[in-house]
This record gives C-alpha cells, structure tokens and sequence, in this order.
C-alpha cells in the first residue's frame, strides 16, 4: 500500500484535541472516519503531533496508508466533499513507504495569538486569547529569545503528559512581536512537550505583568520546578502553523 | 428615563436571528436579560432591524430606555462583561426621548461575501458562502448597479415575510467588487425588505451562471414575480455594515 502525506488546516474549537478518543469528537477520529468511508478498510492517520482541544491548525500533517489507488492531488477533493467546514485538506502527495508524519518531522513552527484591545471582535474570539489588561510588551519582547537553544524543559511541561522518556527539546527560534492589535509569540522547535508553547505563553505573560523578570527565565530552564513557570495560556490563540520535514 | 443608542457587533452562526422568539436563542433576547440584569427592571431594545438567524453585524444598533445611572460610556463593558464572547457592544451614547434604532434610521448598509477559491479556510468558513464554481464576475459586476433607484421590491422579498405595507424602496448603492478571493457585494438602502439582500445576491449568481442577462434585472424588478428572482442565498455570508441616522 502506497503511503501519503496530507498537509490540512483545523478550527480546534469544536473538537477534544487532535488524538481518538472514544465517545469523543476528535480531528483524527474525523479524519479516520472519512479515509474509512473512502477507502473502504480502516485507516490510521498518524499526526505529525498532538493538538489539545480548542487549538487549531493552518498546517498540521497526517501520513496515512491507502489502498485506493486515486491520485494524491484528487484526495483533498474527496476528502473536503466528506469532512466538516471546521476541517480542509489543502494537499496530499505520494511519500515513501518509511515517511512518518511525527517520526519524520525535522521541526514545528506554532503561533500564539494575544488580542489587546479592550474589545475583541466576536469573529475573532474563537482565534484570540483577549488579554486587553497592563503588560509590559518590551520585557516580553526581550524575554522571548530566552527559550532558544537546547535545555531541559520539564518545568515547562503540563501535568497530564505523557513524557516517558527526555524532555529536553532544541528551540531554534522564540519571538514575540506585536501586528496591530495582537501580540503574537512566534516558536519553532525540534519538538514540543505536552502545553509546552502554551505553559511558555504563561511565563511570557507573568513577565509582562512584572511577576518575572527576563532574567528569571534562564533560573527556570535550570530549575526543573513546573511551579516557577506561569499558568496556561488558553488554547484559542494557538495554531499549529507548520511542520518541516 | 433616558434614551440611549447602543452599536454593537456579533457572529450570528449560533442565534436564531435578531429577534426575540420564545424557547430560542436570539440576539435581542439575549441583550434584554443583560440590560434587565443592569437595570433591575424589564428593558426592551429596539433594533434598526431584524437580521435572520446565521447572519451576521458589524455595526447593528439598537435603543433602549434605561432607568441606571451609569455613564453612556460605561455601559459597553458592563454589558460585555456579561455577553458572551460572540456578541460585543461597541458604543454607546445619550439620545434624545424621540430617538427610535428602526424608526429614524436614514440608511443601512450590508455587504455579502462569497468565497471562490476551491479550498474555504475553516476559520473562515462561518463569515463567506464558498462558492468555488465558475461565475461570469463581469456579467455580475454589471447587474449589481441595476438594482439602484427607486423600485417596488415585491419580487426580491422572502417568503414569510411580515410585509403588510409597502415594498417600495430606494437603493442608493449597490456595488460588487473582488478582494483577493472574495467576491464582495456592498449595497445601501432606505431599508431592505424580508430576506432581499440575500434574494438580490441569488439573482446576481444566476447572472454569474448566465441563467440571467444583467438586463433581465429591469425586466424582473417590473415583473412583480418572486419566481423571476434567483434563489435566497445562504445566510453565513451576510454582515450588516452599519446604520446610518
């Protein structure tokens, strides 16, 4: 059986994460369902990673096997026919039998949305984390690049992973900048533990508030204390962006 | 008691219309426990107008007496702090006793989106009418001006509509134009009867589709036929801009 590559795009606010679940409505489930219907025999859809519910995607990347011989470039069609407005597949192509869209993946790029204005537009409130209180952005701005590098990252870890084995992950590039009314935190890594961008938009925002200095985040890598890091940012301002291969 | 002006937006997909309706959620209904919340006394607020369920508004507005003495200026985010996320109040301000949101409106204006790329982004999805098939735009782009002047509108109303007295109106502009890929119907009128900006945007399809020549429009606003007119087009794609006073 040929092995294929979907590049696809997500509104999470509607779905329990990324991974199946029963009873759950999920975007793998979705889209195993579908690649089922078409296929005629189960397909397993393997995501480049996991997304958390409520998050969304502009280029998650699913490798799947299948049977039905369709060229790839006719699959989104298909697929989009079939799937919910809240899913698109924007491309498949044909890869080889050993591609893997997680064991594969050389980085992941994601972006974190922050609304500051006292009113958020209601179309953009399902795609914005509206924080319209006092932060002071220039500390965040210098804060930012302080997660480049490779360290240890459990104190940025959520409870609730599954983190067997190292948590140390390389970040290549960390960076927040503002574009008009939003703050938007910039990340790309060879990999991301579990609510780790959104536990590093916490930290940034205690930094903005004045609870954390810059300097504070260099003693956090070090600390392995999940404590010492901010609390959560909401999953609605996060997208998936993009994975390399 | 005072009269005040309130504008606001909000994302219609998940209410059934403006206005208030037994066992239903609608915008008006749900803008009324909030202000009877803030007053401690029953407040009704009259809209400019009603819109269907899944349309959506950038600029509605609506009057209301309110016995509160807060500042006009005040009352925004006390309603939003209260609101749900998909609807927000932009403004308010004083009026005087006589002013009415329907009544002493001069103009409104609603623009219509259709998506026409293949692929309509998910996030995207509840705020255009993909429409991805092949359309004559220039045939359309030149039909769009037709519906300008003073016409009885009789033919371009929706069924159920509650239209006891007359549909005569005057339209002011009508204008259809490209924006990436979108394609953007704008029109302004004294006033707009059951369903017919959506009943004027399915006549202007069917001249995309060359079922209608632009000057078949003349033709149709004489004939006093709601079957000469294209079908009603789907609510998502419709945003009422603004009401002019």
């Amino acid at each position: 059986m040929r092995k294929l590559k979907m590049t696809l795009a997500y509104d999470g606010t509607e779905y329990c994460g990324w991974q199946i679940q029963p009873d759950q409505i999920t975007v793998q489930g979705t889209l195993q369902a579908i690649l089922t219907e078409i296929d005629g025999a189960p397909v397993i859809a393997h995501g480049s990673g996991r997304t958390d519910a409520g998050v969304h995607a502009l280029g998650q990347v699913a490798s799947f096997k299948l049977g039905n011989p369709m060229p790839a470039e006719n699959v989104p069609r298909a697929m989009n026919h079939l799937l919910p407005d809240s899913i698109r597949v924007l491309h498949v192509e044909e890869e080889a039998p050993d591609f893997h869209a997680s064991w594969s993946a050389v980085s992941k790029t994601y972006e974190y949305r922050i609304w500051r204005e006292e009113i958020c537009p209601p179309f953009l409130s399902r795609y914005v984390y509206p924080h319209p209180y006092p932060l002071n952005e220039d500390s965040m701005r210098q804060a930012a690049p302080l997660f480049e590098g490779t360290h240890d990252f459990c104190s940025l870890v959520g409870a609730g992973g599954d983190e067997k084995q190292t948590t140390v992950r390389t970040i290549f590039s960390s960076q927040l900048r503002r574009d008009g009314d939003c703050l938007i935190y910039r990340v790309c890594g060879d990999g991301f533990l579990y609510r780790m961008v959104r536990n590093i938009v916490g930290t940034l925002l205690d930094v903005g508030r004045g609870n954390l200095k810059p300097d504070d985040i260099s003693h956090l890598l070090k600390s392995n204390q999940r404590s010492e890091a901010g609390a959560t940012a909401p999953a609605r301002g996060l997208f998936l962006l993009e994975v390399e291969y």
